[in-house]
């Protein structure tokens, strides 16, 4: 008799966005003339560059012809990806990285989940409260996280760094040793980000404790301060402690196109077994590879054209989260990030509770946000509002916001 | 200190087809005057059909358009896909889905790899052998296989269900219980399929055992034959014992675009719990869906035209199936398959060791195919040809193997 893995069942409720939509979708049904603004899930709302569409028309014809026509491709993904990747990501900031530490997949979510696969049962892992739910939800059905404390919303055998207005969202190292870190710098959901001198103490904790940092950096494109690392790669030390995970998600408007890619150095490495390997064998095992037409369109992303038209997109997400920053402080809100992060993370009014504020915002303004404690218990009483709307929708969703 | 997941450090080399790629451009390095044709790996040849090609640039261009713009699909993927699947594939045959029923994903491979995750540690898998390499080295990966015993090479914890000449490539209901079982059909590598008598058997014999068969028919295309059943629904009682796979890789030459989808009936619980709603749960949470663009490309695959286009793609890979059956039969060799599938399995002469067979082909005939023993202990004997190359090639290669 077959078995299911019944770790599963002790995950609470759905995932996150999952719980949102059908929130949503109950809400629209039951209200059909009210027009619902989602400054929710961080997904894009810009079209994708002219460069990336005529990038993907090439692609769709070449594929029209056998001459030119792609069946799988290479286990990595095709090299003249993972060279644009290599040049302009890291060789421009100092980083060199061979071809083969470069991983194409189709996005970060899917990578950040799936690496739980190389790592063993008896790993504690640690993440910043709140943080993306994927790091600690896919642990959790690995059977990794021990039990689900309900009354806490925690789990038994994570360790969580709280990351509030409190420590200035830098969180602290932590007592209980962890043996994999996640890190997401720009951070999701606080819209913080971390110093390079804050990161390089993490680098130097996990190779003195030989912990594995895992660093998303999917919104490492909305960096505007100087002084916070793009790549994880350009602390001392990252490449025998860090693997980076990249999205073209948020950068590029990818979100529906699916695209991203992780970095795993050769020199990061368990007893002499490199990292690098068990993942090219993972990925050559479990995964074929991302279409071919979707990894010319990453390349068109960093061409001339493609660099200049997703920045102004970028440009223009930056403005969004200018205004909605200004906006709620003139309301008397507490406002954190969308500085560095198209995600501004405010404090409920009154103290009130996360999920009952996304509530009175979905009926008494018809704004979808997300309430923080779904990133985690030191969530609770925060909110996150995204910049990825229009302009305008982001403009009247502030409007409807004030005459709450 | 983290740990690695050392299930990998027991894998018996690289996966099966990297190892063929390599060995093959060592080859062409050394001589690169030499015209290699590949009958080796399961890729496609043929560009793309029009109506796919078509669909394809309307969405791209519906991506340049903020309002037809697609960012994050739907969990499950587009209804308007899951709706063609529902009508052409199943409702056609006599069996009815609910749309919540499809998974849509970025392949079959990815699908059958990623299974492994829902069931429980202590299963125990059944496979055919010889077989597609996913399903054992997956499972290998998670720790489900036991030891690999190297001369023998086999798991310890594996039932293997012998699938040779002498029994007519039918696999025997095995001894030795297993509760999950890994079904093929039309069969990768031998290119055999069962006939509906015999899968019902396994259905049968699995709602008996309350053990799942993970059905794989990603060749349902190429059956020829009347009695061979397209979907293991068609069998009474699948429903609560069956997790059926598809591919768009050969019915339509998707391999370089990546399109496959997953069924579960809701009718299948351990317990009762539903299988649909775990891999629900593992979809949502670590998987963002199949690519807007691609997704499109799929349902134009059920239109007039692509039905069209893609069953004279399909005719065109059988016809050199026949070729090659014939030309072999004519030179002495005894073939099996290629009837209802685009695969020929053959009988090394003399009763050559596959991979020495794999290395004279290669290196005297230029001609790379898959050795049988890389499928499984009772592959050793056999050799597996595509017919998914093209007329030209094909013909070219069964002329340099008849000069052998």
């Amino acid at each position: 008799m077959f078995k299911i893995n019944d770790n599963y069942l002790k995950l609470p409720g759905s995932y996150l966005f999952s719980t949102i939509a059908k929130k949503v979708t109950a809400y629209k049904e039951s209200n059909p003339n009210n027009k619902v603004i989602s400054l929710g899930i961080g997904d894009v709302t810009q079209p994708l560059a002219p460069a990336i569409i005529e990038a993907m028309h090439k692609a769709v014809d070449e594929m029209a012809d056998a001459s030119t026509f792609r069946g799988y491709a290479p286990d990595l993904g095709y090299e003249f990806l993972r060279r644009a990747i290599a040049d302009n990501d890291y060789k421009s900031r100092g980083v060199e990285l061979a071809l083969d530490e470069i991983f194409i997949s189709d996005g970060a979510k899917s990578d950040s989940g799936n690496i739980v696969d190389i790592f063993a049962q008896n790993n504690k892992i640690a993440v910043t409260d709140p943080v993306y739910p994927v790091y600690v939800d896919s642990n959790a059905m690995a059977g990794k996280t021990g039990d689900y404390l309900k009354d806490r919303e925690c789990w038994s055998n994570v360790v969580y760094m709280p990351c509030t207005a409190e420590n200035n969202f830098v969180p602290e190292l932590p007592s209980d040793t962890p043996d994999i870190i996640y890190i997401c710098c720009p951070n999701n959901p606080t819209g913080t980000a971390l110093k390079k001198s804050d990161l390089q103490k993490w680098v130097d904790y996990a190779n003195e404790k030989k912990a594995v940092i895992i660093y998303d950096a999917a919104y490492e494109a909305y960096i505007s301060e100087e002084d916070v690392p793009h790549s994880i790669y350009e602390c001392e030390g990252a490449k025998t402690c860090a693997i980076e995970m990249r999205s073209f998600s948020k950068n590029a408007g990818f979100t529906g196109t699916r695209l991203g890619f992780t970095v795993i150095p050769k020199e990061l490495t368990c007893d002499g077994t490199s990292l690098n390997g068990l993942w090219a064998r993972r990925h050559g095992t479990k995964f074929n590879g991302a279409p071919y037409i979707i990894q010319r369109a990453g390349e068109a992303v960093y061409s001339k054209e493609g660099r200049e038209q997703t920045g102004k997109q970028i440009a223009y997400y930056m403005n969004n989260a200018k205004e909605i920053r200004n906006a709620l402080e003139g309301m008397g809100y507490t406002v954190f990030g969308g500085v560095n992060a198209p995600y501004i993370w405010l404090k409920t009014p009154d103290g009130m509770k996360s999920w009952d504020f996304f509530d009175v915002l979905l009926e008494k303004a018809n704004v979808v946000g997300t309430p923080g404690s779904g990133f985690g218990p030191s969530g609770e009483g925060y909110f996150r509002l995204t910049a990825f709307g229009s302009a305008e929708s982001t403009k009247e969703a502030l409007e409807r916001i004030k005459k709450l």
